[in-house]
């Protein structure tokens, strides 16, 4: 055993074992090499992996930028950017204005300029009143110490740093400090403790700040205007869009799920994947709260663009999207019913098939028609209808279900005349058990239709704040929105 | 009404409104004031509501340090931090030793001190080696621009700064990158950017680079020793830590639902309040996610501490956690159903409830012991037992569902043979209707053990791949793991 392994130690040569019997095993070594060859085996593998992990990796990384040009483009932006910041050091003239602080310029540029504007708004605007709010303080600070005699100059410095930036700190820890000002207070802290402790005359520093604010503005101007004129991505419409994507997933699922679960298991069995595709789309809505909860708080610092006002109710969105959420979670569970045993007799799921999937679709429909609705900023005709609709759909999946016991029943009488007691029994109970899975399928439809009928009270919200267009009356009979 | 808006407009007036019959309203307006007055009740006001604000804000804060003194203790250190490194402008030998590049020891203590260990250690290792990188390659072209004469200098220089930030910008949107190396690719486009455009010789630069690379160091050694000797926290404990709390939180509200559904509505109102607090306690799981993940990236680059190893298993904790969100799901569907309509006969409740309960407490017992199991890092010897003890009570409550459709049965046959057969469909129509959310509670409950097998899993997988302590034989009877 031992000495299987020891052969196997040698990772570099190609070895074939083959298993004769039981238990014994000949291993066929290749003829034996001596140890340059086999070093120069292992380094020619070692090659071949590491280039075959280069490609892919590359095949990736093209892959995310085909998928969505606009990170390419970012990419080109940015090294525009930082080209024509570059020329601050190549133009004489500009050079001697701004001296050696245009290195100031080219920092900016660098760490402001993000992938949507309102995240580079948030950055540029929290670098520059951070800049000046430290400078001001610190300077302040500083006249005060030098004020105090050399004795005393050092401790006051010091136990201002110490103080501004352990309170500084800890502010970055209180939500909305965090939400809004992370990266002000880390400049803040940052020009504070440069300017506390660079040692510098009150009047020297004037004029350094003069020049560090005058290269920041250029930075952060250039790449505002950059973000907001070169292929813009707005942080707001990003999630808008976001949000109306995993409304219709949801909607895909939702369908898909009821779908699969009422077909014959015969019938195409092609389709299957891009069923299952479909099938786990919800999940998309589960996992983006994070990345709608970063977008609402750039969006907020983004001007008008688009279809969108200044104060858009961007706080409005996630509490759509969590109403969303909450359809998705009980999907979930919807979904766990595809795979746990089904053995309801056909004539149940015929009783039950055609009210649930009325239910689900009338549910698909709503969320459909709100994604609608936001995407064109128009409230809906129809969504009154629907909900009714909808209404009317549960209360007849209601009724089934009620009808469904006398079914039961009824189907067993004919059986228990015939048969003795014990059989009666058994009829009974396996029925019962058997429209168990069903039942309960059914019932999470009528929660889910209880839940979408909360996500259109949340849309209903976001109509009212952001002042929707009215509905356009159509013709009834005539449904051509999309 | 246009009026009555003008006079709601003056905020700064208290205002006494008094609706007198229908439609006619009286306005009390106080004793007319002249406009000094008005005014200096307006900032009155705004001055009072400005402070009550402050005062808040100040209050919130103070609470959010004493709910978890670790994060004062995190401002304390970055203060001291701070102080320590600004010596290197007081201490007169040190100033020559690093020269005016001083400057970058204390940006570098600023922007990289993070709350947690890894974070700390991720962000310096990623400065060091993209300072590393970008300063040899910036070297590289610059020479290789500065031998092709002063025409083509700028070009090749240009243009080499906006293919590397174009590039490196992009690959941001790599996942792996994103994950590890995010700050990183900041840092390499700065330096690169600064180096290559900063015009010097290549025999400044190389001073330069190294008096750069001496102050980073530095800073970062000052960050990285602090982080792991004061007060540290480590973001593979605090992992640890969260996944076993929400587990706790999970197991709780599971057990509190169940006990709610089953309760008596009259006996001890009192204890709502903290029952409804334990019901929510899951959301805590749903909504962790990608502070988990941020988490776990960070654990990574932490060195061995406490229970962990250098290579303990982050990622299968986040595996945890998904099998934890899993059952925190379905939970959620399980408390709607604590909301809907549940008009169950007492015998149903009855029938039902015990092996209900059986299910819901040895499921919670099992997170207990798992969430043991990971905070001991020591195996469980209980924990097949307890799996048995689970599939037994999930068998019962099938036989309970079984049984249900025979007592339902069994119960209307004496009602039916008294009355006539319209009365009979009525009785058994709305018994089964009554029950149906009963049988779809505890088919939800099925449905969690399941999961919660799968959640065994997940913490076996950990237990394998962590090593953990093998378990302790206990005599039978005796558990006192707690």
């Amino acid at each position: 055993m031992s000495n299987t392994k020891e052969v196997f130690g040698m990772s570099s040569s190609v070895e074939w074992r083959i298993q004769v019997g039981e238990g014994s095993k000949e291993i066929l070594v290749p003829e034996p090499k001596n140890r340059v060859q086999r070093l120069l085996a292992a380094l020619q593998g070692l090659f071949v992996d590491f280039t075959l992990k280069i490609c892919n990796f590359f095949k990736k990384a093209w892959k995310i930028g085909v998928d969505d040009p606009r990170k390419f483009a970012h990419g080109l932006r940015v090294g525009v950017a930082l080209c024509v910041v570059s020329l601050f050091y190549y133009m004489r003239p500009l050079y001697n204005g701004v001296g050696g602080n245009a290195i100031w310029a080219v920092m900016t540029v660098v760490v402001v300029f993000e992938y949507t504007v309102g995240a580079t708004l948030y950055k540029s605007l929290n670098r520059i009143c951070a800049t000046c709010l430290a400078g001001f303080l610190a300077i302040g600070v500083h006249w005060v110490a030098s004020q105090s005699g050399t004795k005393f100059e050092p401790f006051i410095l010091g136990a201002s740093v110490f103080l501004l930036a352990s309170a500084a700190t800890f502010s970055r820890f209180i939500p909305v400090v965090k939400a809004r000002f992370d990266y002000g207070v880390t400049i803040f802290i940052l020009t504070f403790s440069l300017v506390s402790v660079s040692g510098y005359r009150v009047e020297k520093l004037l004029d350094l700040a003069h020049q560090r604010l005058a290269t920041i503005i250029i930075g952060t101007a250039l790449c505002m205007v950059t973000a907001m004129v070169v292929y813009p991505i707005w942080a707001g419409e990003e999630l808008h869009f976001l949000i109306i994507r995993n409304m219709e997933k949801v909607s895909d699922s939702l369908d898909g799920c009821v779908a699969d679960y009422f077909k014959d298991d015969e019938a195409n069995p092609n389709n299957d994947e891009a069923c299952s595709k479909n099938l786990e789309a919800y999940k998309s809505a589960l996992n983006s709260k994070g990345s709608e909860d970063a977008m609402a708080n750039f969006a907020r610092w983004e001007p008008a663009h688009g279809l969108f006002t200044f104060n858009h109710p961007w706080k409005q969105y996630l509490k759509v999207s969590a109403a969303l959420r909450n359809c998705a979670y009980c999907i979930e569970a919807l979904n766990s019913c595809l795979y746990s045993e089904n053995k309801s007799p056909d004539f149940v799921k015929i009783h039950l098939g055609d009210s649930c999937s009325s239910v689900s679709s009338h549910s698909c429909e709503i969320i459909k028609e709100l994604a609608q609705t936001i995407k064109t900023m128009t409230r809906s005709s129809q969504i009154d209808m629907s909900v009714m609709k909808l209404n009317d759909s549960v209360q007849l999946l209601h009724e089934n279900l009620k009808s469904l016991s006398t079914s039961l029943i009824q189907e067993e009488v004919p059986q228990s005349k015939t048969n003795e007691n014990a059989h009666k029994e058994s009829v009974l109970t396996v029925s019962l058990m058997d429209v168990i899975p069903l039942v309960s399928f059914a019932s999470l439809l009528i929660e889910i239709a209880g839940r979408v009928e909360g996500l259109v009270e949340a849309v209903e919200d976001l109509a009212k704040l952001a002042d929707f267009k009215p509905a356009v009356d159509e013709k009834p009979g005539l449904k051509s929105i999309n």
